[in-house]
């Protein structure tokens, strides 16, 4: 973002959480409505700045944040902790500043971010909820979650996951870190939680398409090693749907310790 | 429904869950989307007869349902639980049928219904959540319970709630019998589950917002019987919104003991 902004005398960084049915993504588009132009007019209506603010990562159209990280430079001195209302004033009842605060000058809110947490939520039901729409994948089969688990500790680990992403951004690098990848099962969902040192473009969503694949006994939990060494992603599980997919937590190093959590 | 169609071979009742958020209310009417016509529409589609349903009760724009009956004739011979399959496939994501089964001839959703229960969800954060919008209310003010609790105490039994609906739909009395109201709290939200053998217009939303105008200080509990008493609509609290409020359980007569439970 050399754009000249960084040249502002304030640094703030502020955790969005956002619905994202309506939008096609976070990052700015031509002739789509994105959550970051969204965010950018109602800066510029709170503050009376034309701001750019730069994202923790992209989203595809559909994905929403529990939490999302957004950096801003600004001239105005309005004091962060009441940044929240005053931007929510202006923005639409599907995104939300939930904190705010001063961020180091050095802060990036995607290059300081160490690690990263998605969500992938299953709505297990015999018959569709109309309060689960674009919310969660409806999946009206029973899994089989010892496979899931299975393959998923064959995926934890620094491996090439050219085999688990869709091209379409460019990247130095397919080689990722996954901590964990935990399935936690609700009364009448499941949610699978993936945490990584950094995400490939739809990797979230090929790990819960792979796992659902693996569930189906489309795919055995053992050949993930080999898939993911063939780095051909026609050999995983599909991509999953994105209305299940919530960016749900983001783990900051010690540049960001001013930065507010959530 | 006197229209020919209860001369047809089968009385089938469907209980359906609906987000009413872009829907005028249930009742079918001119120049406006509601609930009654989709599900009509989604009925002819998957049965191929142009069907009227007759549902339990008139819900206002905005207003959703967890549970909502709807009864109709009809000469189709589908399997009534293979319905809820056949017509959500016609419907849009946010109607649904739960359940369906054959019911007496003599039921009827409206008639035979003899209690039901309205909940009034309050979203309760300092800052609102894009999830929650269209969902509840949200309220970031502390909430008085115990005066809350008193209030709704004076409002329980049978008195004739003049005061505490609007004008607008002929009814041949105002005395209706509040069973319960009972206020469960959540870690964020609270939940006021109002039960009477049957609503007026508006009523439940405006017994919501009375118990929001005795935890703001505005009456006092035990100005509740002589607002009652006055049959005064202006002496009790504001109606309040709709997006709180949810057809939330019903309970039907022994004609009914065939009805599908969900």
């Amino acid at each position: 973002m050399p754009n000249g902004q960084e040249n502002r005398q304030f640094h703030i960084a502020m955790r969005l959480s956002f619905d994202g049915t309506r939008y096609h993504g976070w990052q700015r588009q031509k002739n789509a409505v994105t959550v970051q132009e969204t965010v950018e007019t109602a800066l510029f209506r709170a503050l009376g700045e034309e701001i750019t603010v730069q994202g923790c990562g992209r989203t595809d159209a559909g994905v929403h944040a529990l939490d999302y990280c957004a950096d801003f430079f600004t001239d105005c001195r309005i004091p962060p902790e009441r940044l929240p209302f005053a931007v929510n004033a202006e923005l639409p009842p599907d995104i939300a500043v939930k904190s705010a605060g001063y961020a180091a000058p050095d802060f990036n809110s995607v290059l300081s971010c160490v690690k990263k947490e998605y969500k992938y939520r299953i709505f297990l039901a015999k018959l569709r909820d109309p309060f689960e729409t674009s919310r969660s994948l409806f999946y009206p089969y029973p899994l089989r979650l010892p496979q899931m688990r299975e393959a998923a500790r064959w995926i934890c680990g620094t491996h090439d996951f050219a085999a688990l992403r869709s091209v379409g951004t460019e990247t130095k690098t397919t080689i990722r870190t996954v901590h964990w990848i935990e399935l936690d099962e609700y009364e009448s969902s499941l949610e699978i939680r993936v945490c990584a040192n950094g995400f490939l473009y739809n990797m979230a969503r090929a790990i819960a398409g792979t796992l659902l694949y693996v569930s189906e006994g489309k795919l055995a939990p053992e050949e993930l090693p080999a898939i993911l060494e063939s780095e051909d992603r026609r050999r995983a599980g599909p991509t999953a749907p994105p209305q299940g997919l919530y960016m749900n937590r983001l783990w900051y190093g010690d540049e960001a310790s001013g930065m507010p959590e959530i």
